[in-house]
């Protein structure tokens, strides 16, 4: 039996992260540039040694990533969202501590913050200026005047623009080899354009940074970006397999769980690991092959055909035949063992506190990696 | 400005959580049963206090809360979760400890696992059978031959078949006083009549438990029932609402999130709360009006007419105007505090690992309720 004795946990195949992580560090290489991987999917600190063999350059999601991160000995790190201004005190906390913390921004409000504070504080807090390559979420757009008047505000404030960062969210709905490399042209390009606005402004834009795992995967030409952030790479997940840069084998992440018992008319299967172990995500439901909550394995890693993660509550997982699949459901004894791959590795990891690791399928779990929780 | 510094964090106005546990309280002292609350919602000693204003019975629904639960007192004990045997070792650990913590079970095969464990560790455990009142999840139905197959199995092995247990998931979609009445007699009638047909077998059954925050609220007659269960009561949230057993107004958790932007084309607000703050819950989805990821109120409480948390990613939640109403999307400037009302009280809950708590709406927070986390 898997260790360790009770479930739910998760379960992660180290052999697994180390194959996905050189995957794309061969490609970003062989495109000649950097890495600043993203740590807000597994916040643990050995999958995010292994993409640049110590310490290097990273992403996070959170100023606790940040401190924990640091705490470890990382000193270069971007936070990238969109700075808060009532996070400035923490941000320079950690510049205080010798941390070269970069911010994010996209508005002239926020860059207005951050000169007020350089005022008070002579913190020269240095920011990248986030641009919309997409229309999905964030950021000014290349062409927006507004891109020139957050430089403007920066430069007169004293506070270090240090260039520009672009997230093409849009990745995660193409689902081509064509569309995804579209997609990436698309990011970079943006980028690439906004960077030479700011500098034909007389603004250094000293960084290009973009990312998104599928843009990452995909991209054959960088040419003018300085580094490439991914995340969920390191794990990937059922999105990713939909979206088509993994398959399900590449999967490094699953919750281990306990068969409990049957749902009603004996159509389905419980388990004891309700929304609380997996996430609610339902990140496939747009895509082609609805996985709903996750794929089910056998406790070894195997696929079971059509059966999968129909529903939760917050302690109860509800399996059952793929809707429209002609099967009937397995017989999986009270006691039997399963793992549910993710949908979203960067939910369901950050519902547990830590991973239990085994160094390759087959083997026991011998590790244990502690992530860096809350804000 | 709401302490804490930062965002985002949850909230809890104590005095709501005060009235709210006083109503459930003096509504089913009317009726006559004892109550054994469900802590998993707070996952907090405070709010779970005041119920029995001290220590007294509850319902938990992972052996991490009964241990966080025990350190702090609690000796009777109920994991209302069908038992994975291989968490029958910690249950006896908790019991060697002076806790009697009873078990669930549904199944034979669960049935003959713990008088495996009885047999080899001369421990007597006590369980009750969980009973199906309306096909939703989990349970043998009271007039399933498996009932008394089950009870035969304890009694036999020398286990402790204390009563029957079940809960009315189904009333989180009634939607009438009359509906819910209903449910609620459904659940009662099912857990009566499945304690009815132990004794008639000659099995004891002295605990007839049910409950959910809606029948808990809408019975009118719990004759035969020795103890209710409710949970998510203590703070509600919007699921409730829309079931219509409490107001906006009842609603004592929120998530504190600030304004870090606008989305393309000015059409939303970006705030630095995404789903790792409230949860990807979508339990609204289903009732008349859909609260998609939260309803939006003023850093005071005060509900934004139709603007509502739309999307979320790991960190950035968005917020615009409720689609089909005509209404300009407010300008709240970034910096600005807003407050995320939870679509699922357990799920908002389940992301954070403590509440922020403030006396009473307008004043600051000067307590920190601890959660319990994990399994």
């Amino acid at each position: 039996m898997t260790t360790p004795a009770e479930t739910p946990f998760a379960l992660v195949d180290r052999a697994k992260v180390e194959r996905n992580v050189t995957r794309l560090g061969e490609h970003l290489r062989s495109l000649g540039v950097a890495q600043r991987p993203h740590v807000k999917t597994s916040k643990a600190l050995e999958p995010t040694r292994m993409v640049h063999g110590g310490i290097g350059p990273i992403t996070v999601s959170t100023l606790a990533e940040a401190e924990f991160f640091a705490d470890a000995g990382y000193t270069d790190i971007l936070y990238a969202v969109g700075i808060a201004p009532g996070k400035l005190d923490r941000v320079a906390r950690l510049r205080a501590r010798g941390v070269d913390l970069t911010i994010l921004l996209d508005t002239v409000a926020q860059a207005e913050a951050v000169i007020a504070f350089v005022a008070e504080h002579g913190e020269g807090l240095p920011a990248l200026i986030e641009i919309d390559s997409d229309g999905r979420r964030a950021g000014v757009e290349p062409e927006d005047p507004r891109l020139l008047e957050i430089a403007r505000v920066l430069a007169d404030g004293g506070a270090q623009l240090r260039g520009v960062m672009t997230h093409a969210g849009g990745s995660y709905f193409a689902y081509t080899p064509e569309a995804l490399r579209a997609v990436a042209e698309q990011e970079r390009a943006a980028a690439v354009r906004a960077a030479t606005r700011l500098r034909e402004g007389g603004h250094p834009a000293p960084v290009v940074s973009v990312g998104s795992t599928p843009t990452a995967h995909a991209a054959s030409d960088l040419t003018g970006v300085t580094e490439v952030r991914a995340g969920v790479y390191v794990f990937f997940d059922l999105v990713m397999a939909g979206v088509g840069v993994c398959t399900l084998e590449d999967i490094a992440l699953s919750v281990v769980a306990t068969v409990i018992g049957r749902g009603p008319g004996d159509a389905s299967l419980l388990t004891d690991a309700g929304w609380t172990a997996t996430s609610n995500d339902r990140g496939t439901s747009v895509q082609a092959v609805d996985q709903y909550l996750g794929v089910v394995t056998t406790e070894a890693g195997e696929v079971i055909e059509d059966l999968v993660m129909v529903g939760a509550s917050q302690e109860h997982g509800v399996l059952a035949v793929r809707p429209g699949a002609k099967r009937r459901l397995p017989d999986l004894p009270v006691g039997t063992r399963v793992r549910i791959l993710p949908i979203h590795a960067c939910a369901t990891a950050s519902q547990h506190d830590h991973f239990e690791v085994m160094a390759r399928e087959g083997e026991p779990v011998t590790e244990r990696w502690e992530r860096a929780g809350g804000w």
